[in-house]
């Protein structure tokens, strides 16, 4: 195989070339089915052992507890921006702690069920620090608190999640993982419910993946649809509509990955940690050392995954974007409420991939000067 | 290629292998993109050369009227038998036809959100034929009538769509056409809104379409999630949220097989309705004749494309679907709430497998007597 070029888009995005082979092969006949993937039943044997293994691989890999739920769904994190509050809210007052664009939209849309009221936010320095958890002002008794534990736009990653009972509060956290879940571990005895869309780290858009402890599940608001009701999807094992097969099953060729995955003596998630500390230092600490580049995020919170960057010239982007794509390197371009550039350095991208957009970046400043 | 299995399944469902095969040969590389579709942010000027094409040519082949807007969504069915209250009813009362078991999925779920009451019901001769539009008991003034123009699970299919303004009803007809959109051309004169899923004859499960007038746009209550808005959904060309990008990919591919499909003087849809008559026939025909198999729905309305049949001697259903299977003869089990057995034969399935399956059928028959 020719080497594929290295893909940095914030998703949809880069899938570990192996899934993609493997799909490719098994596109016109699932294991002697006679079936694609996308041809099955969702009720039949085939698909039933494609999302077993799908889910009980992830809770592996992300070793969730048995008192947790995972449920796959459809419509992404800003679906879920409504359906938690739908489901958790209780019609009661929940907490947000703002970090972000993605972090903003949450709020907003849960103010459209719950009494939803900024707990901390970073919105003064233009989301680029984290507000300390015992800065956080929190609710009396809030249904929940909701942190979006990497904001993809702004490059913001929580390191440490927060122990809200260490805060004096008793509700559960949720955090929206979409676009850092399986690229380290998540400490659930500090998390009631998190959410993500799959098009980042898990597989194609189109899935998103909902863990969540058990006694959350069955309050939902009587307005809530049937379908994204959790009881009825838990109850219903993730089948009470059709599921996304085919992206369930791309998912599950990614989880099977991830388990063959290893770093040293670690494995799987931790892995991905050990790689995706690595992938990152090598691109800060150049972005750091050099007067042509620049990121804007407090270094105790920049994002593992999301490294946006300014070139200080503005005026050279295009050159830089065409130069990269060029050399190899798509998808560079940042968001547009942020502008200059963006790196998304998922599962799927190598060590290579950076040191590659490493050494490019390195080359075109010296031509530059 | 050897000969794949004929696969019945009702939903997700056989797809043409052409648009496998096509699929499986650019996954890893779309277009000389060095992306799998896959990996392409959905914002990117690739995507949005998919998602054009897709729209446009479902456009023409379903002759979809300028004033109609084509959404891409998420949920299937069941999600937009809330999602179709929740933007269509104004919270007024809403008339609904029950013809099986989708329609009554789709009542109980809008009396979430409206005043859904029923105009006409075939419950009671148990699904099996379809209320004669002049008999309906249609409200004063209802936001909107609801009618499931094919029953996937009782084989029930609308050959001709009510004209509700010669009722003397001038609310829109919002048809549920999930199972036999594309197997024939719609009058739409007759519809304000159509909604499916895609998993029967247009890709993989995952992708909901929506085919809506402009002016029932914009009316959602405030209680709708903004991603299921079809204001929202329609402003941002169906990319509010992240789009299933694979899976309108995969739609894509299939209304381009569609548009190249041709049967005597006809092409794309009407060919596949002359398909879909011809195949339908042989099997009703056969089953008709037949003192060991039996069809229980009025010929008048019996759909093209789901056909549940019973063996007369339910003991040896066992040994049907075992030797089905033994022949290539795949997905034949009936729903469980209807029992027997069930042969869908969407666009993708070929005259030669319903051939094959009445050559089993009979040969069976045969064997047992």
């Amino acid at each position: 195989m020719t080497p594929r070029p290295y893909n940095f888009s914030a998703g949809p995005a880069a899938m570990p070339a192996e899934v993609l082979q493997h799909a490719a092969g098994e596109m016109l006949d699932w294991q002697g089915s006679g079936m694609s993937v996308m041809e099955m039943s969702h009720r039949g044997q085939e698909f039933g052992r494609i999302l077993e293994a799908a889910e009980s691989d992830l809770r592996e890999l992300l070793a969730v507890p048995d008192h947790f739920r995972i449920l796959f769904m459809q419509g992404g994190g800003l679906a879920e921006n409504a359906i938690v509050p739908l489901n958790l809210s209780r019609g009661a007052a929940v907490d947000f702690v703002i970090t972000g664009s993605w972090s903003l939209k949450s709020l907003k849309e849960a103010r459209r069920y719950a009494q939803a009221r900024v707990a901390a936010s970073n919105e003064a320095d233009g989301h680029t620090s984290l507000p300390e958890p015992r800065t956080w002002q929190i609710s009396e008794a809030p249904s929940y608190v909701h942190l979006c534990s990497n904001e993809t736009i702004n490059g913001i990653e929580v390191h440490e999640l927060p122990d809200l009972k260490s805060l004096g509060c008793n509700a559960p956290l949720v955090i929206d993982f979409s676009s850092h879940v399986a690229s380290r571990p998540v400490d659930w005895t500090r998390v009631g419910l998190a959410f993500g869309g799959a098009q980042k780290n898990l597989g194609p858009a189109g899935l998103t993946l909902v863990v969540v402890r058990e006694d959350l599940i069955g309050h939902a608001l009587p307005i809530c649809p049937s379908a994204f009701d959790y009881k009825t999807v838990a109850d219903n094992r993730s089948m009470y509509n059709t599921p996304p097969t085919y992206a369930i099953y791309m998912a599950g060729l990614t989880f099977q990955w991830l388990k063959r995955q290893v770093e040293g003596k670690h494995q799987g998630v931790a892995a991905m940690e050990a790689r995706n500390m690595a992938k990152a230092a090598l691109l800060y600490d150049f972005i750091d050392q050099s007067p042509f580049y620049e990121n804007k995020v407090a270094p105790s919170c920049r994002s593992r995954m999301n490294v946006p960057f300014f070139l200080r010239d503005e005026s050279r982007n295009e050159a830089f974007l065409s130069g990269a794509k060029a050399a190899g390197l798509l998808q560079l371009k940042g968001h547009k409420s942020v502008g200059g550039m963006r790196a998304s350095l998922y599962n799927a991208m190598p060590l290579d991939g950076v040191q590659a957009l490493v050494n490019y970046m390195r080359h075109f400043e010296m031509t530059q000067a």
